[in-house]
């Protein structure tokens, strides 16, 4: 096996290179994997572009990617003469680990928390203040050849689960966070979702394996329309274009009824939405999503866009509407795999393109785009991890 | 006893007048009471000046008020000679009626619903489309001499309490279900409220009475905090005013900070807020109720306002907020009457004026003006009943 | 159309006969609906054989049987000659009726309730102190060619439904509201369901409808438990008979055991019951309920049977336990419907007797004897209005 | 400082002794805490009597005690001579906590968790099945002079709070755990206690805290229900004796009917009781408990008693109650903290007997016979660490 950590480093703004990395060691309660599929996400693409999101800037090189999958590592590690300071001679799985060997194929949980804090021991752990997160600055991420994590976050796979499947129960866990434990869906309700990109395509399967009567996606782009009917809605709307000198909130309002008037949408009873997910994070959708939802329904917000929208916060007020944020995940990689494992969700349609670990630097390249150079648009790309051929799953 | 219903009936606007009504025939699960004490509510003063409020336009005479309490009223009605098509010959206490009798002191809920939708059926009966609410364009008020309502929402007034008491059940239960039942509240939390008039600083009453360890009032009025603190709140707090060339959001993340600073407060552990209420309406409010709200908290909308507002949405998403609207009450009135009955919560010092019932235009003139000729400020004023003498409670 | 309104009246113990009755009149917000379809209940066969449930007493002749379904009947009638007392001239359909109209065809939830209690205005309703139940003493059942109930109670069934899939609506809702409302099952979740009979069964069937990822029933009828896995159970189990000197808590620590043994059931993680459905009433049951369930489970109480039971107290509360009871139903028949008429949930497998009106008393004798002449097991009979055909849907 | 480690040890049945034991060495995330004040607990006698708790067994020495607090130890520790195996040379804060240092006065809570299982992140940290539970074999109690835990169970005192309000957070948060997270206590509510032991006397306090308008304690014995009204209860009600010839059903159904007769208790509406807290174990308190609760109510078994309790089953499923289990506490010490710290409830009046830690042997006896030679009853006897003096708090 190897010994070196070869990963895909985000130098500077757009600048990534391949850099030798340390093999880190592994302390009692961690677990060293073998990273075998990454998928990219949005927010690595953000940081190559733009240095930053928000308040997190890449002051320093870092390691990119946190949507992955990989192997228990197999061996003890010495000291490689070129990597200086390298001195690792732990053993892959640690000391107090129980439920991880050498060789279990694991789904890895890219944020490490505090585990003593108020919001960690009320099981609101994706709240920590003091989270590790994976690709978030100053933290290395997991694209590279060996990741250590704390065990407990490194879930084992079901046999008959790929390590993309493996790779994608990140994105998937936003999805059951924001549908399951935020938006509380329950069997029978009608969803409407904001945005067909990976996200909100997951919170659909999400809502769709959930037991949603009703799933409508709403999206620009005809072609994610149409992937998302093929996949998990029942139902998609393609909102108006904005008419000259209309202000968003009057289009917000003309665009919901609109897609009312189509999809015979009401605003109580039987064909009314309970539930309304917010996956763009664009403000004519977050208006449109409190103009849709139903008198005393519910509005997730999970797609992070524009800093601040404009609501139309009276009739959220008269409709009794909750608008609940939606931020990463906790707890919710069991549930996300669960739901593949017993066939209620497919991830396999989302992946729409691979990439060998050398092509990494191609890989975000087409993910900017949004297409390959065939025509082909990205939903999700993967990359495998160094020591995988990239057709193998 | 009188005969005739005397009532104060908005005519149009900047219109207000005496107008003889007939005395409602009461069915079988209804009462008819006699109005005691009317207190004046926001609503009731916008309805005057602007003729409307939102979709709701008085497009024909109404009468005015809907925050009463009364006596089951006495007798049998014969026809007065004078009011056309009176036709009285009921009960005042309809046949299937138990839990009242004639004399029975009750404190009035004014909005009637339909009993078989989903939304009553499922106990949000104040989201019911049918709701009959007093003093809401089309439906007449309680600002006469009779009111008939359906028998259920009569609640008894304990004998100690007063029919000024009763008459405050109403904006009491707006306070009970923001923050008991929207908000949520529990022993300990820590509550902020934007605005200190009737509905704010009831609000915060009821978040003392359920055991909040700290309530901070925010108000740009210096006089309403001073009342507030010798009320209910433990802290007050004045927005610093806002800056040539500021924004909007710019000035209300300045001023949530000021208040944090002054006060110790925190975004999360022992010094957070765990529930922000908001009773103003004010966009600027809105915006500083989600920078206050700590990580995970909640944030009740029972002010009504301006009809949009620009909020932080990003940053309510990353915390997690749940943001919550609150309008009017479903079955808040059997706890705001314990709440009061319990010696938890004191309704007497917010009562600053009080006017004869011949007097009712004069009382809309003092509302409208915020104070009275004496220079004291308007928290609540209340109209006594045609047959009371003012200072009787 | 017919204008008698023959009956299957409970006279006495063990004497049924058919008996004319008047038909009822409507008022303004009810309606009068010719019953096609109604199923037996094992109620109606305890009243049959013991004349009461628990403080249920038939001091007086009772028209028998609550789940059914029905047309809203079509026209006024007069007052027959033959027919005591009767005095019907009102129409079909209240004249505050709005979503029925004359030919709608409906299931009817058999409990009226007073509508103004704390409980029915709490959303609470199946605990209304005044419920008026069909075929309840002292209320008359459904089992007649005409029954009135309040319109909001008749529930329009899609076309694609049938009036059996209507009548089953009733005991459907019980199953809805011990899994969905009481049980609060969400996808993913492992489900336990003690006895598969009609209740146990729609139990299995909501259970799975909502996402369970596995539904184990346990019934000590082999024949019942084949059954059930080729309808709703993903797994059965037949508990083993108890050992002479075994006291029925050792048992029910045993079978539980050996429940879990076999099928690899834990008390936490990803192979326990997060929720148990106790449809027996037996004290085993019950107690192998408590047994089986996860650590933090919930335990479900629907099934009806000894007054008492001993349970292993300590046991639940060191695995902090919620053992709720659950009562009829609130609101449950538009999900109950719904989740047919989606398709989640077939209830044709479990229609298993049929019968024509006049053969009503011979319906009940099969149905106490649990199987009929050719040896076919019953799990619902369901007898037709006697103006249908018993083949007809 | 002394270096040695002098413990209260149970060593076997009946044969408690002073033994001295090396001081803990800390790990990077725990501290060292000298214990101040330690109270006796039920279950330490129980220990101390039968060597058994349940499937808890008492196989090897035990220091006894787990109701203690403490301050931050000062200084190093070096190898005492007279210790075996002593290797002591950590500091006795560890390297990564942050909220705690030398002298920092602190409350224990005595049960360490693992935080990587599915209870640990789901905030339900009391279920883990890993916990180290302070004086539950085979794990050492409080009761010496040092204690070592993760600091972030050690929870600042604030400075008005005494060592004795320290030592009582621990039965105080079974109190919290019960009452306000378990039973989701609400201001207004109507309360009933089986028990005024110190478990009970904490529940009716918090209950008291939270805002209840009535608590009820039920008890057998005269002097605890005198103390109880002193305290908390607004009501007491002595049990009567049980007939001769009478069931425990039967006896559980009378004596609830009287103590609703006596009270007032109703079974629903502003006279019916939401919440019982049975702190006793007695199956005939768990009986009247669920005659008691009132219609759609809640009841929490907290008490420890008979492992078997028979329970009125058909009645709990028609009311619809919700019986749960309630067990230790997960974060319940901040709440329980704050309670105290605003003057909402008051810990003092329940220590009845102080002991020197010399006197500790005196000290359980005096436990065991539930009074002290003078005759004063035994509420808790609280025992301080071996460098206070007994008086001190």
């Amino acid at each position: 096996m190897s010994t070196d950590n070869t990963s895909v480093v985000l130098r500077a703004v757009e600048d990534i290179a391949f850099e030798p990395r340390p093999v880190p060691e592994v302390g009692p309660t961690e677990v060293l994997v073998e990273v075998k599929k990454t998928g990219i996400c949005g927010s690595d693409v953000h940081y190559l572009v733009h240095g930053r999101i928000g308040d997190f800037v890449v002051n320093s090189p870092m390691v990119l990617g946190h949507e992955s999958s990989g192997i228990v590592s197999k061996g003890r590690f010495r000291r490689p003469r070129k990597i200086k300071g390298f001195t690792n001679k732990s053993r892959p799985v640690g000391s107090k680990v129980k439920h991880l060997k050498v060789g279990t194929r694991v789904a890895l949980e890219p944020g490490a928390t505090c585990r003593v804090c108020d919001d960690c021991k009320a099981g609101r752990y994706e709240l920590c203040p003091d989270i590790v997160f994976a690709a978030t600055p100053p933290y290395d991420g997991t694209l590279g050849r060996y990741y250590k994590l704390p065990a407990d976050l490194a879930y084992p796979l079901p046999d008959h689960l790929t390590y993309e499947d493996g790779a994608m129960m990140e994105p998937l866990s936003v999805g059951v966070h924001s549908v399951y434990n935020i938006g509380q869906i329950r069997a029978n309700q009608r969803v409407a979702v904001f945005g067909a990109g990976p996200v909100g395509l997951l919170c659909m399967a999400v809502a769709k394996a959930c037991g949603a009567s009703r799933v409508i996606a709403v999206d620009i782009v005809q072609a994610r329309l149409d992937f998302a009917k093929g996949y998990a809605a029942t139902d998609v709307f393609a909102p108006p274009k904005m008419q000259e000198g209309e202000t968003k909130i009057a289009y917000s309002r003309r665009a919901s009824a609109e897609l009312s008037a189509a999809l015979g949408v009401e605003d109580r009873g039987p064909n009314a939405i309970d539930l309304v997910i917010e996956a763009t994070g664009a403000e004519v959708c977050i208006q449109m999503a409190i103009f849709l939802a139903k008198i005393g329904g519910t509005v997730v917000q999970v797609g992070m866009g524009s800093a601040e929208a404009q609501i139309p916060v009276t009739l959220a007020l008269v409709k009794e509407l909750a608008l609940k944020g939606s931020f990463r995940y906790p707890g919710d990689y069991p549930a996300a795999i669960a739901l593949v494992a017993s066939g209620k969700l497919d991830l396999k349609p989302l992946v729409t393109h691979r990439f060998a670990f050398k092509d990494a630097i191609k890989a975000f390249d087409v993910n900017r785009k949004g297409k390959s150079d065939d025509g082909k648009g990205v939903i999700k790309a993967i990359i495998s991890g160094p020591d995988v051929d990239t057709e193998s799953l």
